[in-house]
């Protein structure tokens, strides 16, 4: 990477928020595709899949041919993370559940949220579009991965995970409205969400289900 | 809603089909979350999803930006609609089998089917292209959040459900096809889907299936 | 059909492609719900959904509103396949599993992988882009109909079937690359897929896991 283009990166949220989830992400997914005995090539898929899933969906719902489509950088980056995740498969006894998974998770989650709050917001979307945008972003890739994998894709709403991408993205939008510049409401927006979701993952965190409210009546 | 809202709801059968069909299948959606014991921010999002997933869809089919993301008050339909689920599922023994939900459902459906049939015309598609959106509009909410509960969304074609949204978009083509106003046309869509819709659960109506014939040789 | 139809027809190799893909996917979903015991309407849903699902993604990711719903053309097409699909059933014991399904199935898959790689490099993507809509293109349609049918869809990956649309895929773009006609491209690439994909199904080819490249260590 040149200098031109570093200097574009560090310039850009979109770019760097989208360079780290596209990374994180495929090491995620192809980590569970590992877990899984696929082959090396749903390996890929599942990492490429995980990956691209929740931007496509993104660009998708702004009317915008998928980025994944047109710019070969990201492929490359995608496959980054598959080798990373096999990499790690003949290190690590259990990569699937081991912290550096966990935390790619957590930092996949943050830095998606933030690219689909930054394209919401450019695509002039309402205040409800950007949240569901930055949290559509988020979790389609492990929900499509779910789905390749068979395994239901409701387990996002288990525990606070998808809860910390909405955080996020109302994060972002209350920073746009206070006037703060991209690059910091970039910051908080990606803060926001890696510290809650690893908060959660710490404390076990949970949400209350109607059951839990009838029987406390 | 102040007064000129109101006219435009009245002098508008998508805003009225649109309207009726994200309080209702929110409902519907929701009531089935908190039967799976979800938590509230899953109830939520299942409610959400089946209020907005098919209508999204006819959006991104017709190739524009999903209304539930630029319009705030389509959020706020969606949220009425789960409020009455959790309201409802504190005061009925099973709020998913109730009469209110089943009903509620076939209103969705024959809301949802109107208001996808109207776009699809708009759009410009062909006859079969609206029986098409009309249907998705429908049974696509359902379907999704099916998956997001990890039931098999092919329950759709067990009994007679996306064949009410069928009939009921073949109406309202036939109805724009011998010059029938809009409203009017969107008043027959509407009526011929709920119609058979609770016929066929009144009356458990099935079709045939391929081994029935080839008994019946 | 025609003279003037017939010439477009063979002057053109993405009518020829998506016409050939159209029946032989219809008649294999509707083939595979005919197995599951599906009733009429049933089958005609999952035979269309498996001839239409992926050529509509598609169409949504090059941003354009999808074919299927604009011509009553493909509507006909698919019908074709479902009844071919019926008619079969009566005749053959266990049609989903038979030689004319399993060919079908090479066929489709050639032809779909063609016609989406043609219009990816209409919309002019990049190189991954070609291969990915002709793979989306391709297995799209089955991994929708195994959704719709409960079952999981990465039973494509677990034998050499997505890959095969891959290979054609590239097969594409190497041609286009050294500028080859687009007809003859396209025949190259349907080639590599079906002789891949019946290669495969003859000789049960797999490609290796993590786990094999472990123990081989």
């Amino acid at each position: 990477m040149g200098q031109s283009a570093l200097q574009t990166l560090f310039g850009d949220p979109f770019a760097v928020m989208n360079t780290i989830g596209l990374v994180a992400f495929a090491l995620v997914g192809a980590s569970k595709a590992i877990r899984e005995e696929f082959d090396l090539f749903g390996i890929t898929i599942v990492g490429l899949a995980m990956a691209f899933a929740g931007g496509a969906t993104r660009d998708l719902l702004v009317t915008r041919i998928p980025l994944a489509l047109q710019s070969p950088v990201e492929i490359g980056l995608g496959l980054l993370g598959v080798g990373l995740a096999v990499t790690l498969s003949i290190v690590l006894p259990t990569p699937d559940t081991h912290p550096v998974t966990v935390v790619s998770d957590a930092i996949g989650l943050a830095a998606f949220t933030t690219a689909g709050a930054i394209v919401a917001t450019e695509a002039g979307v309402s205040a409800f579009g950007i949240v569901a945008i930055g949290t559509i972003n988020a979790v389609g890739g492990g929900a499509f991965a779910d789905i390749l994998l068979d395994r239901p894709p409701f387990i996002l709403f288990e525990d606070f995970y998808a809860s910390c991408a909405v955080l996020g993205g109302i994060a972002y939008w209350l920073a746009g409205t206070v006037g703060v510049a991209e690059g910091t409401a970039a910051g908080v927006c990606a803060g926001v969400v890696v510290v809650t979701r690893l908060a959660a993952v710490t404390f076990s965190w949970n949400l209350p289900t109607v059951q839990t409210l009838r029987c406390s009546e």
